[in-house]
C-alpha cells in the first residue's frame, strides 16, 4: 500500500476531500485557494488554513520571527488572491522541547508583524508540544460575494497576467540549501525573497474591484502548477509567451548554468497572483494595479484547447504539471 | 533561561500573546474560548482553533478516525461553551512518513463524522508532512453578539452549574495509560469517554437563548482550572458544595484506592460546560437544557472572596489551579 510520502501531498488531500460530506451551496468549491460560508447580505465569511512544518517549509538561515511571519504571510496570500481583506487570524503552535522563551517570544512578535503588515490581527490560536515546530495559521474575512475571484472562471482568449516577476525564491532556496555562490547585491535580493515573502494583499484588492478577473489563484505551488490549477478548474489550456523571470533571476542561471525558465515555472514559496483578465477590460485592471503602487503584466492567454505551452524565441514547450509539493519534495 | 516544557502551556501563551498588537474593540477578549470579528448587524463571526498532536493528546487504543473526530470536537465544545453554532470546518493535517491511505481515509473520515454529528461541514485544509501526526482544526461560526456567553461576567450568588458529570474521562485515561483493571461495563463506560468525546452543543445553545448565563466555559482543561479560569476573568471566588462526580468515578476509585475528588476536579479533555447562572432565572436555564434532552446540575455558587473552596460533608479543601496541562503533563 502506498505511504504517504508516495501519494503526495495533492493525492491525500484528494483522499480526504473524498471522505467529506459537501456542504450544500458551497459559495466556494473544494480545492479552491480558501474556503466560505454565506453570512446573508450578499456577503461572504471566508477562512484559509495552511500550516508551516519546521522541517519542510523553513530553510536554514530562516530564524524564527521569519518562519512565523511566513506562516501567517502564505495565509494571507490565499485571501489576496480571491480578492478579500484579511481582518483576523489565529495561530495553532506546536513547539518542541527545548524552545526557550526568547524563541517563543520570537515566534509571537513574527506572527503580529506577518499580521500588522496587511493590517490584520492576532487574535488568538493554541500551542502543544509538538517534535517538530509547527505554525498553522488561519486568515478570517470578510468579501462580498460579487468581488471574490475563483479558479474557475478562465475563458479562451483571456489575457493571462501576473503582480511580479518570478524564479527568485527557488533561486534563493538554491543559494541557501546548496550553498550556491551569488554576487553580494543579487545574493540579497533572492534569499531575502525566500526569507521575507511578501503576499500581493492591494493587488488583490484593487484586481477584484476592476471585475476584470476571470480567475485567480496566487503562485505558492510554483507558476506551472498555478497555471494548471486555473486550467483544471476553468477547463482551458494557456499559451504563455512572456515568462516574467526576474532579472536577477536570469543572471543567477548564467552563472551555475541553470535553466532560467526551470526556475520560475517550477518553483514556489512565490506569492505572486495568477490571474486571467478579459480582454476587453485589460487596461481598467492595469491601472488599477499601478494606482496601488504595483503593475501587472501580461505573460500570454487563454486557449480553448486543454494544453500548456510556454513559447519563446527558440521552442515551444509544454508546461509541465509539477511544482513545489510537500512530502514529494521533502 | 526556561525550557518550553518547564514554562508551561499557560505561561507560553501569556508569552505570545504579549507580542500580540490588541484589535480595538475586540468583542471577545485574548484568552477567552474563542477569538470573534464583529460583522456587523449585531452579529459575530466566531473562529476557535485548537491542535491535536498525536504524542500528548492521543492516548494508546485510540484510533486515528476518533482522534480525527476528537480533533473536531474539541474545538466545536469551545464554540459550544460560548452559545455559537459551528457552521464549518478547516483542518490542517501533519501526517508523519509511513502513513498509508486507510490512515488517511480514516482521519477524513473521522473530521468529517465529528463535523456532521454537530450539523457543520467540514469545508476544506492543508497537509503537511509532519513527524508527529498533527490534526489543526479550525471552527467558524455566527452568533448574534447579545447570545454569546464569555468567562467574565460571573457576580456573587450567581449558582455554579455543569452540563454533566466528572471524572469519567481521567479515570479512563488511568485505564488506557497505566492498564488498570475495571469491570466490563465500567471499563467501557470510562474509556468511551476518552475515545468519543461529545460536546455539549444542544446545552450550550439552549442556556445562550435563556440570557440566564453569566458566564460559561468548557472543561477541556478540567474543572477545577475551569473555574480558576472563569474567576480570573470575572474577578469572583466559588464555593462547590455538590461535586458532580460520576457514579462509575466512585466506584472505579474505590476499587483502585484513588480520590474521586482529585479525578474530578483535575482531569481535563471532558467537554462538560461549566456556567455561572442569575438565581432568579435557574429554572429557566434547568428548563432549557431540559427541553433539549439534557440536564444541568447545580454544584454550588459564586462569591465575591476570590477563593476556590470545595465543601463535603467531612471537610472544606481549597481547589487548586491546576488541571490537564501540555508540556507539564506530557
Amino acid at each position: 500500500m502506498s505511504l504517504a510520502e508516495e501519494l503526495g501531498e495533492r493525492k491525500i488531500i484528494e483522499i480526504i476531500l473524498g471522505c467529506l460530506d459537501q456542504m450544500p451551496n458551497m459559495p466556494v468549491p473544494f480545492g479552491d485557494d480558501v474556503s466560505a460560508v454565506d453570512i446573508g447580505n450578499e456577503k461572504l465569511a471566508v477562512i484559509k488554513t495552511d500550516m508551516l512544518v519546521g522541517k519542510t517549509d523553513v530553510p536554514p538561515s530562516m530564524n524564527l520571527w521569519q518562519a512565523a511571519r511566513k506562516a501567517v504571510v502564505m495565509n494571507i496570500s490565499d485571501l489576496a488572491a480571491k480578492g478579500v481583506k484579511p481582518i483576523a487570524l489565529l495561530a495553532s503552535i506546536g513547539i518542541p522541547r527545548g524552545f526557550v522563551k526568547k524563541d517563543i517570544e520570537q515566534i509571537g512578535k513574527g506572527l503580529n508583524a506577518g499580521a500588522r503588515e496587511y493590517n490584520a490581527y492576532v487574535l488568538g490560536g493554541d500551542t502543544n508540544e509538538a517534535s517538530d515546530l509547527v505554525i498553522s495559521c488561519t486568515a478570517f474575512g470578510i468579501v462580498e460575494k460579487r468581488y471574490l475571484m475563483k479558479r474557475s472562471g478562465a475563458k479562451p482568449d483571456d489575457l493571462v497576467a501576473v503582480t511580479g516577476v518570478f524564479g527568485k525564491t527557488s533561486s534563493g532556496l538554491k543559494i541557501l540549501l546548496k550553498s550556491l555562490t551569488a554576487p553580494p547585491e543579487m545574493r540579497k535580493e533572492l534569499v531575502n525573497a525566500v526569507l521575507m515573502p511578501q503576499a500581493r494583499l492591494k493587488e488583490g484588492l484593487a484586481l477584484a474591484q476592476t471585475h476584470a478577473v476571470t480567475a485567480s489563484i496566487d503562485s505558492s505551488d510554483g507558476l506551472a502548477w498555478s497555471l494548471h490549477e486555473i486550467s483544471r478548474a476553468s477547463n482551458v489550456g494557456f499559451v504563455i509567451d512572456n515568462l516574467a523571470v526576474a532579472r536577477e533571476v536570469e543572471e543567477f542561471a548564467k552563472i551555475h548554468d541553470f535553466d532560467p525558465v526551470e526556475l520560475s515555472l517550477y518553483g514556489g514559496e512565490e506569492y505572486e497572483i495568477v490571474v486571467t483578465v478579459k480582454p476587453e477590460l485589460w487596461e481598467k485592471a492595469k491601472k488599477a494595479t499601478e494606482q496601488v503602487g504595483a503593475s501587472l503584466t501580461k505573460i500570454g492567454q487563454v486557449t480553448e484547447e486543454k494544453t500548456l505551452l510556454l513559447r519563446t524565441k527558440e521552442r515551444i514547450i509544454p508546461i509541465e504539471a509539477r511544482g513545489w509539493e510537500h512530502f514529494k519534495t521533502a
